[in-house]
């Protein structure tokens, strides 16, 4: 797992982090995972006439790695696909404040049409993930294809962005936690500040923090905002091993308390 | 102005039109640079290694119709644009729904960097829409660029398309009344309900109609959705002339309820 795959701690260049930067964290392959799990529509990048470059609003699934388009043959990037299959799809993170702080992925390579004996599991995941489809699913001008990625281009905002080749992108997989990572914050921030404090005090180098707030989430660990006399600082915390559940997560919170509580208590002054 | 500007009502092919459809309604043109301006972010299309489209998100600002984007030498896109200046930009409206239901357009063209002359417009435009860029527009490896708009595609929800010349895309302007018309749909739909509903049986064919609810509101008119025994049906509403400003639509909905009662008044039973 090399810098360039976790991106640089995001403290900037003239302060040290508060924490150490060799803790497991996601790989972008994973971010970039986790993120396209996550958000059901996408531009998917064509070549269209006079080779320009198009770009069109598509919805698409996710089938292990590879992304499902339902697209008819009427649609412009269908007539381009089908003069040259080179594409691109980029998917966005949603959300709100600075858009270019937030996460996307370019997933570059070739998209090929569903051949009539791989249709039906196209079929199953394309309308698990767009259950309002299945009215022109099976329309004769419709069909599913699927983008064959070659690479991927991560951004997971400011200074944070890598290239990840197909089979990182491939071998990848979407964060368990990520479809209770909303529910961890908003639980935590509001009824355990007093453990993070704790946390942080334990477990980073900042001995002088005031409060800290659950910011993220993930199989690995988590990440809090700090307050500290310097300003506002991230502190992670990694997990024992990788999680694969919110009710694992639970109990890592609750062990990484304990431990912290005892280092704590073992300090002069006992913090 | 053709049907092919206007797109298809939405009415079904097997169902009669409640209105006229030759009645003013928001070209094609219209629609996009209205949808444009509404939306700060969208995907750029470039021509990347290999010859592969490649889409990035980016923040971008109107300048007339003309998008400016304010980007790093560093980013793949601006290396790939110095390489080939062919590129497109897709802007998608936000919202709920069926995303596919939503409107989008794409831009396509040559992309140039500002030139040093025609820098300080193009910042002025671009940090009143991105204030927060202000921090980095004047990096070293910052530049302005600006799309040369070649043509446009418009895509208005299912079935309502269009290409767009970059003519018409040039002299359409954004409609003065989209900033609004949330304003408007709201007052409209909790407080003169049974105005709309005289609209609906004074100025279309659905007398039977047992509900009405404002959906849209443009320069040239507004849009029902009408309770009717087959169903919810559509009915829009010309104005006397284009309005500028939200007074004017209420000027033209207090004029239209006076003739709606007229009408109705003249009519045997009231109705």
């Amino acid at each position: 797992m090399s810098e360039e795959q976790h991106g640089s701690p995001r403290g900037g260049p003239s302060q040290e982090l508060l924490y150490d930067p060799t803790i497991p964290s996601p790989t972008h392959a994973e971010r970039a995972r986790t993120l396209s799990a996550s958000v059901p529509t996408g531009t998917l990048c064509t070549l269209g006439a006079g080779g320009y470059p198009y770009g069109s609003f598509v919805t698409f699934a996710l089938h292990d790695g590879t992304p499902l388009f339902l697209i008819s043959a009427l649609a412009e990037h269908t007539k381009n696909l089908k003069a040259d299959p080179r594409a691109s799809l980029l998917v966005a993170e949603a959300g709100e404040g600075d858009p270019l702080a937030r996460g996307r992925v370019t997933l570059v390579g070739r998209a090929v049409q569903v051949e009539a004996h791989d249709r039906e599991p196209a079929r199953a995941v394309f309308l698990a993930a767009h259950p309002s489809s299945a009215y022109y699913a099976d329309f004769k001008d419709f069909g599913f294809w699927r983008l064959e990625v070659e690479s991927a281009r991560y951004i997971g905002g400011f200074g944070r962005m890598s290239w990840v080749t197909a089979e990182a992108w491939s071998a990848a997989s979407p964060d368990p936690i990520a479809p209770s990572a909303a529910g961890i914050l908003e639980h935590m921030n509001a009824d355990h500040k007093e453990t993070m404090l704790e946390y942080t005090r334990a477990f980073s180098r900042a001995p002088d923090a005031s409060d800290a707030e659950l910011v993220a989430v993930d199989r690995y660990g988590f990440e809090m905002a700090v307050a500290t006399p310097e300003g506002p600082r991230p502190v992670r915390v990694a997990f024992h091993a990788a999680v694969e559940s919110a009710d694992e997560v639970r109990r890592e919170m609750i062990a990484l308390a304990k431990e912290a509580r005892a280092i704590l208590a073992a300090r002069p002054g006992g913090r």
